[in-house]
C-alpha cells in the first residue's frame, strides 16, 4: 500500500496583468495563479493538485497547505474510503475549523490537498477522474459526502434513492461523452479590457467554431455595457446565446436596474449580480429580473455546501457555477452536484483562470454521468488560455470540451512551467522590471 | 506625521488543551492563540492587534499578516480618514480579495491590521476605543462604513438619520459606563470537560459575583446536558438567567429537538445550535423554539456584515454575538453594530479566548453610546481566564465590565508573555513534552 512521504509546494503565477487578459469590474489586474501541491508517495504515483487565486495572497495560500503536511505525512491513499476519511479529518480538525469555519484560505488549501489524493486514486486506479466518478455506485457517492448542515434538503436516504433513480443509462453518458464531448461556452471575447474591434473579431470566431453561448464582462459602465452588448449581439446573431457577468459589482437595487437597462439585448444569465455571499439578496434579484426572462447566475465564489443549499433552496438561483477549487475538494462539490440534483438547478462551472478548464470538466462530466443525467442547458465555461502549462491540455471541437483520457484530476502542470513561474525567483518574474508595481503594491 | 515604519508579527499560542479550559461539543481541545501584529512607526506610538485561533493554522494567520507588511509601511496614520482609507485598500485589493472575499484567514488578518491601525489612533488621541468611537459624530461613524452590499437594508443617508437621533444622551451614557460599567454573563462554570462538583460549585460563585447570567456548553450528549443543566438552574435558581451554547454541532431538525428536550429547564437562548453560514436554518429553529421562548443566538463565526445582515433581516437571530476578530476589522464591526440597530436586535458579544474579552469590550460601550443607546438584554461575554498577559487587563465589578481607561483597543500583550508563548520555541512550548501531539496531530 503506497504511503505518503512528503507534501510539497510551489507557489507558481503567471503575469496576466500585463496583458489585460482577465480584467473585468472587480478584478482590474488578475496574475492568473496557482498554489501548487504535490503528495509525494513511495509507490508508482504521486498526487498533484492547485488551488486557483490571482496573484497576491498565493503565498498565503501556499503557507496554508504547507501547514498541512503533517496531517497527511504517513497516511495511505489505497481506496475511496481512504479518501473520504482524509476529507472528514481535514474539514472536521477542531482547531483548524476555526479559521473558517469550512471557507476562506483554509479551507481552500484543505480543497487542494483533498483533491491531490483523488488526483492519487485516479492514477492508481489508472482513469480519468470524470469516470471515476461516474463508475462509483449511488452507495459510494453516498459515501463521499459530508451531510452535516444539508439534512434539512437532503438526507442520506433520500440521496441513494436518487442517485439509484439516475444510475441507469450511466453507459450510454459515458460512450456519449466520449463521442461528442461536453457543450462548452467563451468568454474569451468579453473582457472589458478588450478594444470594440477585438470584441467583435472574437465574438465571430466563437459562432465560427461552434459555440452556442458566449460571455461579456459589465459593470463597470452602463453605457459602455449597452454599447459592447449591442455589438455583440449584432456580431453572434440571435441564435447563440450572450451571457453576462458583473463579478459582485452590484447591490440589489443596481443589479435590476442595471440588468433591466440591458435587457432589449437578450441577455440569457447575470451573473454573480451582487454578493457570494448574500443568498436573500440572489432571490430579490431573481424576483426583479424573472418577468424579463433572465436568469441569475452564481457560484464561483460560493464557500461552501451550506451556501449552496441555501441559494437553490431560497430560488437564488437558476444557474450554479461550480467552481474547482473554492471549496473543501471534491467531496465537498460532489455534495453541491447533489443539492443541485435535489433542487433540479443546472450546473454551468466556471473556468478560466489557470488550470480550472482542466479541473472542473472532470466535474461537469461526472454530473453528467452520475448526477443530472441530461446535458441540457448545461454549459462548462472556457477560456483559450494558459492550457499549454498542463500535462494535459484541455481541448475544444465543436464547441465541446473533449472528454480527458488521462489518468488523474487534470491538475498536474509541466515541471518547467511550475519551474518558470515560481514566484518570486523563476525566470518570468525574476527578468520582470515590474514585479513591485504588480504585486507588491 | 508619524509613518508606519514595519509591520511586525508573533506567533503566540497558550496551552490551554492541557487543562481542558475552552472544551465544548466542537472544540474538543482548543490551545488558545494569537496571531499578533504590531504597526511600529517613527513617531511616539504604535499599534497593535490580534487575531484569535485555537491552535493549529494560527501560523497560516501571522503568513496572512506578514503579506500585508508592503500595503502599511510607508502609509501615515494621522486621523480617523486614514484609518478609513486603510481599511477600504486592504478590503477592496483586487487579487486579495479572491481569497475570500471578506472571509476566512485573510479577512482576519485584513482585520487584525485595520484594527492594528485603530489601535495607533487611539493611542494617538490619547482615548480608550470605546471612548473614541463614542465621541465620533454621526457623520464620522457613517464615514467608517462600507455600505456595499448593505443598501438594500439600510443606506448612508438612513445610517446618518439614526444615528444623529441616537446621538442624544450620549454624556450621560459615557457617565453611566464609568459609574457602572457594562453588564457581563459568565461561561466560566459552563465548559463541557468540567465535573458537576466543579459546575456547581463555579455557579454558585457567579451568582455571588453578582452575574445574572451564566451559560453552559451542549450538544455533545442529550442526557448529560439535561443532567448539567438541571444542576445548573438548581444552582442558580430562577433568577438567573441560563444560556446554552452548541457551537454548530447541529443540524435543523436536530437543534429544535434537542432544545424542545432543555425546555423545562428555562434556557434564555440557544447559541450557535447551526452552521454560522446557514441564515435560513436559523430562521427555522427559530421558528421552531419560538412558542418555548428560547431565543436563538448567534454571531462568533459570522463571516461578514453579508451574513450579517441576512441574518438580522430573515428573522434568524434574537441576539447578535459580534466577535472581535472575525471580521475585517473595527470598520466592519460598526457596520454591524448598525445593522443591529436598524433591525432592533441587541448585541451580546462573544468574549473569551485570549484577548477576546480584552478587545469587545470596547465594541459593546460604544454601541452603548453611539448605536443601541441601552444596556437592556445587552449582556457581554466574560471568562475568567489569561488576562494577565494583557497591558490593560479586564476588571469586573459586581458582574460588570468596568470602563477600560488605558488609550487604545485594549489588545496589547505584555512583551514577556509573547516571548514566553511564541510557538514553537518559547519557554512554554519549548519544555512541552507533547508539544507534537497538541499542535501537530
Amino acid at each position: 500500500m503506497p504511503t505518503i512521504t512528503d507534501l510539497t509546494t510551489a507557489d507558481v503565477r503567471f503575469p496576466t496583468s500585463r496583458d489585460l487578459d482577465g480584467s473585468d469590474a472587480m478584478n482590474a489586474d488578475p496574475d492568473y495563479s496557482a498554489a501548487y501541491v504535490t503528495l509525494e508517495t513511495d509507490g508508482e504515483h504521486h498526487g498533484a493538485s492547485l488551488v486557483f487565486t490571482i496573484g497576491r495572497g498565493n503565498d498565503v495560500v501556499v503557507a496554508a497547505l504547507d501547514a498541512l503536511r503533517a496531517h497527511v505525512v504517513g497516511r495511505s491513499i489505497e481506496n475511496l474510503d481512504d479518501v473520504n476519511a482524509l476529507s472528514r479529518d481535514l474539514i472536521g480538525d477542531s482547531q483548524l475549523r476555526w479559521l473558517g469555519p469550512e471557507k476562506g484560505v483554509m479551507h481552500m488549501a484543505i480543497g487542494g490537498v483533498v483533491d491531490a489524493a483523488w488526483d492519487l486514486l485516479a492514477r492508481q486506479a489508472g482513469k480519468p477522474l470524470w469516470l471515476l466518478i461516474g463508475e462509483l455506485t449511488p452507495e459510494q457517492l453516498v459515501s463521499c459526502i459530508d451531510f452535516r448542515y444539508l439534512t434539512d434538503a437532503i438526507t442520506p436516504e433520500q440521496a441513494l434513492a436518487l442517485l439509484t433513480e439516475k444510475a441507469a443509462g450511466k453507459e450510454q453518458r459515458i460512450a456519449q461523452l466520449r463521442e461528442h464531448g461536453f457543450p462548452a461556452y467563451t468568454t474569451t471575447p468579453g473582457w472589458l479590457g478588450y478594444a470594440d474591434e477585438k470584441l467583435v473579431r472574437l465574438s465571430h470566431e466563437a459562432v465560427d467554431e461552434g459555440f452556442t453561448m458566449i460571455k461579456l464582462k459589465v459593470g463597470a459602465d452602463l453605457d459602455e455595457d449597452v454599447r459592447r452588448l449591442a455589438l455583440a449581439r449584432d456580431a453572434v446573431g440571435h441564435h447563440t446565446r450572450i451571457s453576462v457577468d458583473a463579478n459582485q459589482r452590484w447591490d440589489v437595487a443596481d443589479a435590476i436596474a442595471w440588468m433591466t437597462a440591458l435587457a432589449p439585448y437578450d441577455p440569457y444569465w447575470i451573473e454573480e449580480p451582487t454578493s457570494p455571499d448574500d443568498v436573500l439578496g440572489h432571490a430579490a434579484i431573481r424576483t426583479g429580473l424573472g418577468h424579463l426572462g433572465i436568469k441569475v447566475a452564481t457560484g464561483e465564489h460560493c464557500q461552501n455546501r451550506v451556501i449552496a443549499k441555501q441559494l437553490m433552496a431560497a430560488g437564488g438561483v437558476d444557474v450554479f457555477q461550480l467552481d474547482a477549487t473554492r471549496m473543501g475538494g471534491i467531496n465537498e462539490l460532489l455534495a453541491v452536484l447533489l443539492l443541485a440534483l435535489r433542487y433540479d438547478i443546472p450546473v454551468c462551472p466556471h473556468a478560466g483562470g489557470v488550470g480550472l478548464c482542466e479541473m472542473v470538466q472532470h466535474l461537469a462530466m461526472a454530473d453528467f454521468v452520475a448526477f443530472a443525467g441530461t446535458t441540457q442547458d448545461r454549459y462548462l465555461e472556457y477560456v483559450d488560455h494558459l492550457h499549454e502549462h498542463f500535462t494535459e491540455p484541455v481541448r475544444i471541437a465543436d464547441g465541446a470540451y473533449v472528454a480527458p483520457t488521462r489518468p488523474g484530476t487534470g491538475a498536474e502542470m509541466l515541471a518547467t512551467s511550475i519551474a518558470d513561474h515560481t514566484f518570486p525567483h523563476g525566470i518570468v518574474w525574476a527578468e520582470s522590471t515590474d514585479t513591485e508595481e504588480s504585486t507588491h503594491r
